[in-house]
C-alpha cells in the first residue's frame, strides 16, 4: 500500500493525519503538483482526476478521495475508532464532512484559484484548463466568512465537530482552518474564541504533532 | 423518523430512490422551495444550510446531506445493501459518490443555478442570497459534458458505477443523469451509449419504476 500525496496541498494532508492517528505506516510518494506531475500518463492510469490523494493498493487497486480512502483505512485498522461508533455518530462524521467541504473546503480553493496568478488557466484541479473567474476568487472570500462564523457556533456548543469525541470531522476541518490563511489572506481564529480553543487542543495532539 | 422533501429537486430524490430500493416506509414532509419555506425559521431550526433532504428522527434530531442520511438508513436496514459489502466495494462507492458530486453534480447546479432567470438572487442554495455569475453557467455546461463523457468510459468498463452490482453510487448517478436536462438543455444519454443502456436498466428497477 502507498499514498500518492503533496505536502503542501490540504487534501492530502487530511490522509496523512488520519494514516498519523491510526498509528499505521504507509509510505507516500510525492507528486510534485508545481511540475504538474499529475498531469503525466502515469499518473492519470492512476486517477483520471488528476488529484492527490490517491491510495494504491497492493494489486494494483487505486482508491481516491480522502474520505473513501480514510474509510478504507479504517477497515483495515478499527482503532482508534475514527469514523464513528453506532448508526448515528457515523452519521455525523458523514454530515460534518459534507457540510465542511462543500460549505468550507469549496470557496477557499474558489478564492485561491480564481484570485492568485500562481493559479492562472488552473482555476479548478484535474486535467483540463479552466480559466480563472475573478467573481469567484471574491465571493469564495464571503462564502468562506460565513462558513468559520457556522464552524464557530458549532464549536461553541460542541467540544469537537460531529459531537463529543475526536473524529474523521475534525481532521477534515482542521485541515481546512489551516488551509484558509493561504486561500484567503487571513486567520479564521482572530475573532473566533470557539474555533481557537478547538484548533489549539487539535494541533497538540501527538499524532497532530508528529505529522504536522 | 420523517424526511423533509421536496419532488423536483435532485438530492432529496437521491434518498427517495434509497428508501425505496430497501423497501422502507418513510413519511414525507413536503418542503415549498419554489415558496422559500426553506427560509422559514422553523426549518431552518431543522437544517441552518437551508436545504433539502432532512431526515428527522423520533427523538427530534436532524440528519443533512443525502450521504449521511442513507448510511444512517443502511445501518437501520442492512438490507439488501446498497452502502457495499467490504472495505474495498464500501471505499468505491464512496469515491464515486465523490466524483460524481463534485465533477457531476456541482457543474449542473452552476448551469442551473447561473443560468436561468428563476434562480436571479438564489446562485447558490443556502439561506443567503447570491447573484450570478454567468460566466459559471457557460464553465458548468462544459464541465458537465466532460464529466458525463467520464461516466460513460466506466460504463462502458464496468456493469455499474462502483462496480458489479447496483449500489447507493448508481442512485446517485441516475438522479444527476435525471437532473441533466433541465440544467443544461440536453439530454446526455444521447450520443453516450453505454450511459444510455445502463440508465434503461435502473430505470427498469421495480423499485426505481415505484419511486419515480
Amino acid at each position: 500500500m502507498k499514498l500518492y500525496d503533496y505536502r503542501s496541498a490540504p487534501s492530502p494532508r487530511k490522509v496523512r493525519l488520519f494514516i498519523a492517528e491510526k498509528g499505521l505506516d504507509v509510505p507516500t510518494v510525492d507528486v510534485d503538483l508545481r511540475a504538474r506531475a499529475q498531469q503525466e500518463p502515469a499518473f492519470l492510469a492512476k486517477n483520471a482526476s488528476a488529484t492527490v490523494p490517491v491510495l494504491e493498493l497492493d494489486d494494483g487497486t487505486c482508491l481516491t478521495e480522502s474520505l473513501a480512502i480514510c474509510h478504507y483505512l479504517e477497515q483495515q485498522r478499527p482503532e482508534p475508532n475514527l469514523m464513528g461508533l453506532g448508526a448515528r455518530e457515523q452519521a455525523y462524521v458523514l454530515m460534518w464532512n459534507d457540510i465542511l467541504t462543500l460549505e468550507g473546503y469549496l470557496p477557499l480553493q474558489e478564492s485561491l484559484r480564481n484570485g492568485h496568478e500562481a493559479f492562472k488557466g488552473r482555476a479548478l484541479p484535474g486535467p483540463v484548463a479552466w480559466e480563472q473567474i475573478p467573481a469567484l476568487a471574491e465571493r469564495g472570500q464571503r462564502r468562506a466568512a460565513i462558513f468559520f462564523d457556522k464552524l464557530e457556533t458549532r464549536l461553541g456548543e460542541s467540544e469537537f465537530v460531529a459531537g463529543q469525541r475526536f473524529t474523521y470531522a475534525d481532521i477534515v476541518a482542521f485541515v481546512y482552518l489551516g488551509f484558509a490563511p493561504r486561500a484567503t489572506g487571513t486567520n479564521p481564529v482572530d475573532g473566533r474564541p470557539a474555533l481557537k480553543q478547538w484548533s489549539e487542543a487539535v494541533a497538540a495532539r501527538p499524532a497532530i504533532q508528529r505529522a504536522g
